[in-house]
């Protein structure tokens, strides 16, 4: 991808280094079309390089320049929803010259930090919590008798989420003022599904757009500036009503609805905006947008463009990745068994269902986002007697963990998660680590769960899960498929020994028992006694007859996981280890306490000590710690 | 309360012992008032003894007498929302007889339960999962080419509840048929809140008669017999206030509306239902109910009568509270602090923030059933410069532990969560449960945890919470409150030994405190060195200091908590045991991996092995294997 970035020699360049929000709002409005040109260009630019969010962001450029020409960023509230689509905002506040950092070690994140600038004002990453935040803010200026503006921004898919439809329907009994902004582009990260995206198309639709438009457009023509825009508000009153359609369902829970206008005009969205300023109820304005706007390829295919990986990534050679491997034998099982469905919330792509989609259509369903819905629907699919397959990210699951306890668990349901992402995820950062999914469902009854080393056992896995009477998690890592283990042991699906060794053990689960392989290598390559390597797979039930063993008969070991260490399996050891009054010296190692922000993974596997070199430096420690009180 | 189950000598009566579902199936529609009085008198007998819930019960007894005449309970698939209104349902399906032993130790579950009767299709308690389940169930029947029905039966409350909407969002998509009853009687456990709420309240004054003649004319029209069907509607069609609104939400959503009927008029629900039978799209039948119905007092005070206890509770002394002191304690600190406010989630009552709401009401926010974006409102208050106080159940926090981890710990945000309820809670049983919330805080980064066991404990850590730049996570349990404890160390907010003791020592934070004392009281009774006793108020940080002394000085410790064994504080304290290389025996009490049904308090606390006799027991066996061992 090449970057549109061009300014020929005779023509001014805007975003200059340093170009910050104050040049922004005095720029002439009639350079704001180029600057859009511009910060589309750098957005291509740099994440054709490091990879990020991109169809969103180049949909919202006119918006965001609109907002913030509008609206005072420091002072009032803009909270975007998700963040996908908040590129061209950080660009143009003050971070046109860091933007090349994206979502790189202490660069820029992908995300709305409050941390990184002021003009961020509430930390996003999972959908739908724009509306709820604001609301929050609204209520905080409301009590401490502030005036500043509370602007929520929101995409379509976001608002088929619960959190952010419980957020409208409170906005009438708080009493407040708030203006959402919804980016309309008609599209999720896949295209959006359900009766409410329909509902907002026929909005769109709408003929009396033009009409709206041409109204709006009339009205301010004739007013001045400032007050005496205020005072004529009271003459276009009637005006403004005609632009509320009746009877949709924001009228309904008495949200006035404006729109829908056209999210790619500045001046008609500046105009849009100041009369929303003016208005002293909550207002919903619809803007509809192109994803992937300026990019002609982003704009016929934006499922694909909604995200790009990085450079290095499209460059690297392809590898089959964990996801494929899961949807493979997804499939597989779907053909023997008619009962197999799957289903997804809006992540088809990222855990690789188009395949499963396009060989069985009526056993596929994606949800939109809308993870607690999922869940439950699984529920009801089994006990209805089909064998529900739910693919979902790791950092998603935290949304429907009620929904896996009460709906799917109470009642030991034949229903498999499939947990993706899984571990550290690099550049997505704090808000999309899968660093919980151990903690949280380990504590719920009647769950199996595994963590597989590599493809062998993922198939093992599955299989014994497709013929399990209850429920069965699976997680596995973002990223490309290991190379094979070992054969020995491969036959159970507890805790293997997978390479022998003396006095010392290193047990690791999924993605770490790579990590305690490496660990030995490196011991041996110093000359020193090499570890037995145990391959756990299994986090609940604990296979307890071979930790034992494990325990009983190594003076030393070390457990480590890509998991937080607090509630991890590490933790489950421990517990074993006290309870059975066994002596040997037991380490964990694991994420440490503390939200890990955007890096490589490598670069967060360094900084939570998930290394071989620690690992090899945790089991030396263990050893002297046993000599010493032996 | 007294029975009105009169059933004057010279009346039939019907509901004899034995009443089953064969025979509401052949009872002449004449008698069914009558059946409808007997059920409400059986309700208001069993629940006026038992305690339960009493109100939804008695409002839903004609629409589960119509649903049971009209649908095939064994075949079709109706789904309870919650199931607060599933009483009348129970007794109808052959449990009239054991309904007397409601919500008692093996005894009728309060809630519908697969395992208790195969008229019961889907489990629940929490709500808002019905049209979920349903759908799931209804995908399947179509995927396994079966024909029978699937009924979702909803309240109006449930329905606001962000998992309802993702769920009928999704509806259109499914292509399927589905029958959804809302059963709205305007309330919510408290009165239902919301604009959502307005929309139905709009819709039942709505009165365009004409409509509904031409729906059900449409209908009958592709009935077998429908004309002679359509004749008799003619005649009847005075009973049926029978309306469709055009253009509201369901419409917008592609769910055909039919409403609002009266939910008191058998006759007219059948023949409603009947019609829905025979339509081949998803279909929503809006009924409106009195919650309370038939009990004058309930009707007039619909909250108050939502849940009773039981006799034998209504008519101990009445005690203060953990809820009363946890509010009290609120309304002083709002009374020094503007910034205060208390937000709740449809539970005003149950964690008495009723005065609060009084004294404050600017700064009190209920957002009904609505706990994920309670939780993200509340992190919105707090970047605004609020100190919002959250008072949820513990249950009902599991539905919004993403936004606990991704929009208040993320950012570390000054909310204090006041988790009641927590541990067990006796007849509510399986889905009411405390028991998770120390596994699935205790992994999130940034939050402090803590268990208070006495009211001054609760107010020390209050009062600190209340100063806390950061998220303040507090868990008490249902019930009054206990007896002071021991003004030793009462200073501290880490772990204090709160009884000095020889060679053994009980951890126990909150209720196991208590319990801890009591097994020290039993151990001295009968002549056994007394053990210390440590209260170990934080969960998290860990007091490492104070426990590292216990397991360093004490040869056999044991750990009790009121929460899953699974994550709960004694594997963090084993961790710790063995990374310092402890050499105490160390024991773990808790609740086992299971979930725990239906019971009192006292009963299941014995089932899980939380009874001083059970420490007793336990600590000397510790003290024995430290014998051996050592």
């Amino acid at each position: 991808m090449e970057s549109r970035n061009d300014c020929p020699e005779n023509r001014e360049r805007l975003l200059k280094d340093g170009f910050g929000y104050g040049d922004l709002r005095v720029l002439p409005a009639e350079k704001l079309d180029a600057l859009a040109a511009e910060v589309r260009g750098l957005i291509l630019d740099v994440v054709g390089e490091n990879g990020g969010h991109l169809g969103s962001s180049l949909g919202a450029v006119e918006l965001c320049i609109a907002l913030l020409r509008k609206f005072d960023p420091l002072e009032d509230r803009i909270v975007f929803d998700v963040g996908h689509q908040s590129y061209p905002y950080k660009i143009l506040t003050d971070r046109s010259s860091r933007f090349r950092t994206l979502r790189t070690l202490d660069g820029v994140c992908g995300f709305p930090r409050r941390a990184e600038s002021p003009f961020d004002h509430f930390d996003t990453g999972h959908s739908s919590t724009s509306i709820s935040a604001a609301l929050g803010y609204a209520k905080a200026r409301d009590l401490q008798a502030q005036s500043h503006h509370v602007v929520a921004v929101i995409g379509d898919a976001s608002l088929i989420n619960g959190l952010a439809f419980e957020a409208l329907n409170h906005i009438r009994e708080t009493k407040t003022r708030l203006i959402i902004v919804l980016n309309d582009n008609k599209h999720s990260i896949s295209p959006r599904v359900g009766g409410f995206a329909t509902m907002l198309a026929r909005l769109s639709a709408s003929t009396s757009y033009n009409r709206i438009k041409a109204a709006i457009k009339e009205c301010c023509r004739v007013l001045p500036k400032g007050e005496a825009l205020e005072r004529s508000l009271e003459g276009i009153h009637d005006q403004i009503k005609a632009l509320v359609k009746p009877n949709n369902v924001f009228d309904d829970m008495d949200i006035n609805y404006w729109g829908p206008f056209d999210g790619h005009d500045i001046a008609g969205a500046e105009m849009i905006f100041e009369l929303a300023k003016s208005y002293d109820r909550p207002v919903l304005l619809h803007f509809s947008t192109v994803k992937g706007k300026g990019l002609p390829e982003a704009e016929r295919n934006p499922t694909k463009y909604h995200q790009m990986s990085s450079r290095a990534e499209r460059e690297a050679p392809k590898a089959r990745t964990w996801s494929d491997a899961a949807s493979g034998v997804t499939e597989e099982l779907a053909l023997t068994d008619g009962r197999v469905v799957c289903l997804t919330a809006g992540m088809s792509t990222g855990v690789k269902l188009e395949n499963f989609k396009s060989r069985f259509p009526d056993r596929f369903f994606d949800v939109g986002i809308a993870e607690s819905h999922m869940l439950t629907l699984a529920a009801g699919m089994a006990a209805g007697g089909l064998r529900p397959w739910v693919f979902i990210y790791s950092t998603f699951l935290q949304r429907a963990m009620d929904q896996l306890t009460h709906d799917i668990a109470l009642q030991n349901l034949p229903v498999v998660l499939m947990i993706d992402r899984a571990g550290l995820v690099g550049a997505d950062g704090e808000t999309h680590q899968g660093l919980l999914d151990v903690s949280w469902a380990r504590a719920v009854p009647n769950l199996e769960i595994y963590a597989p080393a590599d493809e062998v056992s993922l198939r093992r896995m599955m299989t014994h899960a497709a013929g399990r009477p209850g429920p069965t998690v699976i997680r596995y890592p973002r990223g490309p498929l290991p190379e094979s283990l070992p054969e020995s042991g491969r036959e159970s699906l507890g805790c293997v020994k997978i390479r022998e060794g003396e006095d010392w053990a290193l047990i690791g689960h999924g993605v770490t028992v790579h990590l305690m392989l490496q660990a030995r290598g490196r011991a041996s390559a110093l000359g020193l006694p090499a570890p037995a390597v145990l391959d756990l797979r299994r986090l609940k039930p604990l296979d307890t007859d071979a930790v034992d063993e494990v325990l009983e008969n190594y003076s030393a070991v070390v457990v480590a996981e890509e998991d937080y260490l607090h509630g991890g399996a590490g933790e489950l050891i421990a517990a074993r280890l006290a309870e059975k009054n066994h002596t040997a010296v037991l380490r964990r190692l694991g994420v440490p306490d503390r939200f890990i922000r955007h890096a490589t993974i490598d670069q967060q596997r360094e900084f939570c000590g998930l290394t071989a070199e620690a690992v090899l430096k945790c089991g030396l420690e263990c050893v002297k710690v046993r000599a010493r009180t032996a």
